[in-house]
């Protein structure tokens, strides 16, 4: 095997340990992740993966970070291609509860159970799982505020109050898909989001 | 002693070794809830807790039963005093609403993380958190209904949809006070909740 392949193959031995450390975590919560779980859904053993990613904080990190990818691949980096304003709002949106609706525990969901898991809990998980939700909210209220800028919501929106309003929306279709298991959520979620941009309209 | 005094005594004990787990539970989770655990907080041995309670599952039934009733109590019961209909459902948010801003662990909340926690988990303790939020919606759907059928709300509401409405407010709220600790979040979802209610008056 020349060098080329064998970073090909660490790489990829490397995504597959991030990616069980993901599902892990979409099942079982972020506590659940530590280096000896993730070694045995893997078929490694501890110090092999710790040789691969390092500590259990840097797993930890790996697979939250991982997570923003995803997340910002499915949700936020499509929706660029619409026009500035309302329409990429809610191409967003649309896509977010997209994504809360699909049933699929694979990635889905870290940001909202990690949050209710960890609000107690002082220390760097927390911290990390802050700095990144914070970020998702500063992202989703730029274009929140590109949208008054441009005239289709009115002047006077309190951006906050509007991107708090859509994160409680997308908390609370996972809360009734994920646990009441509703079929209508995702529809009552849906009739939600076009109320809720009506009343901010211009 | 007497044998109402060691009743009472009894009694007692029990009263404190559910305090101490619903504590536990606002803190660590549903599954942080051992016979061992609770023995710890209160200074019994798990022989002790065992006697006085049972077994894990029926501590963790108790548990979730003492969190409905005082959550009940604190936010249905005194709202039965205003007059059907809007008034009443006004009521049961505000109280709702100002019970998840309020920063105490000690009760707040067993719900919202719960069903988090345990959304992929069946079996009985999924279950039983499930009825009891099954029975908390339906509570308030009927106090939506009763708001329809007095005129106060317009006579094409969709109950079930104001419901969910209501449930993700109060779900965002707990994140924005607990997870993001920001301190305008009660004042946002109080504005989102008399913003949702005018939108559905006559």
């Amino acid at each position: 095997m020349n060098l080329d392949a064998k970073t090909a193959k660490s790489e990829l031995t490397r995504a597959a340990i991030v990616g069980a450390g993901l599902n892990l975590v979409a099942t079982e919560g972020l506590e659940a992740l530590t280096l000896q779980a993730v070694a045995d859904r893997v078929g490694l053993s501890k110090s092999g993966v710790f040789s691969r990613v390092g500590s259990r904080e840097a797993l930890q990190k790996a697979v939250i970070e991982e997570f923003g990818r995803r997340f910002l691949a499915d949700v936020f980096a499509p929706s660029m291609q619409k026009p500035r304003g309302v329409p990429r709002l809610d191409e967003i949106v649309r896509r977010w509860l997209a994504r809360m609706s699909r049933p699929d525990p694979n990635d889905c969901c870290i940001y909202v159970p990690g949050a209710f898991e960890l609000d107690d809990r002082d220390g760097a998980l927390r911290d990390l799982l802050l700095q990144e939700v914070t970020r998702w909210r500063a992202a989703l209220r730029r274009t929140v505020l590109q949208a008054i800028e441009a005239g289709h919501l009115r002047a006077d929106t309190d951006a906050e109050q509007l991107v708090s309003e859509i994160y409680a929306l997308a908390i609370g279709l996972l809360h009734d898909t994920r646990f009441l298991r509703d079929p209508a959520a995702p529809a009552r979620a849906l009739a939600s989001w076009q109320r809720l941009l009506r009343s901010y309209q211009t």
